[in-house]
């Protein structure tokens, strides 16, 4: 666009951040850092992840479902470290094609988010690149001090239980790329929602702290997020294919495929499903899905740990081959 | 590259940063988020800064050292507010020239300054990008509860003292792109080196809290940072150019110039000198420049605060005029 039509980044942070801005931490955005007191008692949950245009989302992509999904799947870090999130730092590098109607539309999106999940933004930067928009969230949290658990604290006999559906992400960026799958407009435009707004479990903060004994965010498939908690822990974790919690969308694609355990291990190694996975004593499995029930979010049994190392993966108790299959995303 | 030789992210965070993480607050870098405990009595500092490649630093800088000026340029924020560093989350969006050798510089200058700054690695993450390298970090420090001082707190009649010498920065981004400019050399290669490795000026963070009214870092240039100040303490910034504490190449070149005047509003509106600019009581300008010399930093008056607003720069006594010439940098 003519250098005219470009916004500079002064107005930019003017015009759009400013009003985004937690204040008094925030300093109006013009300061050289945020400055926040401490909190005693407490621990600071920090988390920080960039998205790339054409790597994490479409080109095509709604920008304020970007920032949307940009501040979701950092909130969904903290909920998975039981975190009550409090605010944010954010550096945008602008690519050619963001003027001020798209820039409208992201600080559009990030007001919105901000609003639904009661975070504010506390500093960071706007530039430009003659490259992709590139877009990095620092995201703090606190939870009540020693609360937060590893990935590292399971052990032998946990279960392990996942809240919502699992799948949907990566069926749902198929969807955004307009793959048919065999499935309606419907069903691929609820997957596709799925895929460019995940919801972060932040209901569920309380309960990961008080009984998980290790959790994590599944961000890179139920299969490579379990094997992290397992190797972390020192531990073995079986997954149970046919009880992970289905969309109907997803069950509706799954039973359409000819080899149901190969799909279904499709989906347990799909990423973006931003779901809240916990290894739990076996005596607390039901207060912990009673108070994820009275939090509104579905919680399921999908399998345990165990003495030994690596993971597998079972559909009606015969072990499903992982070998061939992405264990991590770009 | 083949993709074959092109490093993995996880490879990348487990040989490459995993060695620089601090723990146990980084949790081996394997979990979702870092963990803080509070630190009573202290505030916390954050501050977060992009640099993309070909806008913010040259294709062919070393990679070492774009990682030292990357965490260099955050912890001259941090220095601004008074604030002891402590620690910092990393982006990394390689591009596809990134392969093993040029991350391992690019984490080699990380170790580098991590041992010289106190700092260590808490978390982030690496991605792949089609675009040019961009990395963000997201630094954090503390300072004594309400000791940082802000842009804001400047009085009618405080001084302007910055450290070290003006200009610099802005002469070595041109020696580094090779211009001339009559000097040898040795001296472009001396202004080069001072645009390429800043030096954050922490050395100064305990005398900026206990005496500035107001700071900032000079990251956009003498008359835009000190613009800054007097804008958010709503008051009017006299700048005298000719008291510009200058390098000895800086001065080479300012007296090479026809218009002086001129050639010193060219340096006080260049950015990248990373020096503490700050509003003091007259009656502390004596012992705050004593601080600075039993920190081994040169400190100079420049300036003054009034009522009014706006910056006026002043070469012997004369107004000089800046309409002409940028404030901001992208």
């Amino acid at each position: 666009m003519p250098d005219a039509e470009r916004p500079g980044e002064f107005e930019t942070i003017e015009r759009l951040f400013r009003p985004l801005a937690l204040e008094p931490y925030a300093r109006g955005l013009l300061d050289d850092a945020a400055v926040l007191p401490a909190r005693p008692g407490h621990d600071l949950i920090l988390t920080k992840d960039t998205v790339v245009e054409g790597v994490h989302f479409l080109g095509d992509d709604p920008l304020d479902l970007v920032a949307r999904k940009l501040l979701r799947v950092n909130l969904s870090d903290l909920a998975a470290k039981g975190a009550q999130p409090f605010g944010y730092l954010l550096s945008c590098a602008w690519s050619p094609r963001c003027g001020w109607s798209e820039r409208e539309a992201f600080a559009r999106g990030l007001a919105e988010d901000q609003r639904r999940f009661g975070v504010g933004l506390l500093g960071g930067d706007t530039v430009s690149t003659p490259g992709p928009l590139t877009l990095s969230a620092t995201l703090i949290g606190y939870a009540p001090e020693g609360s937060a658990p590893s990935r590292a604290g399971a052990r032998a006999g946990d279960l392990l239980v996942v809240s919502g559906t699992i799948g949907d992400g990566g069926l749902g960026l198929r969807a955004a790329r307009s793959e048919e799958m065999g499935l309606s407009r419907a069903e691929r435009d609820a997957l596709a929602h799925r895929y460019r707004l995940p919801q972060p479990r932040l209901e569920l903060a309380e309960a990961v702290r008080v009984f998980a004994h290790a959790s994590a965010d599944v961000s890179d498939g139920l299969v490579a997020d379990a094997g992290r908690i397992s190797a972390a822990s020192g531990l073995r974790a079986v997954i149970d294919l046919d009880a992970m919690p289905l969309s109907a969308q997803a069950r509706v694609w799954l039973y359409a495929q000819a080899d149901p355990a190969g799909a279904a291990a499709t989906l347990a190694t799909a990423g973006d499903d931003y779901e809240i996975l916990a290894a739990l004593a076996p005596a607390d499995l039901k207060p912990y899905c009673e108070a994820c029930k009275a939090a509104g979010v579905p919680a399921a049994l999908v399998g345990r740990l165990e003495a030994g190392e690596g993971v597998e993966a079972r559909w009606r108790d015969q072990s499903v081959s992982l070998s061939r299959r992405g264990w991590t995303h770009g």
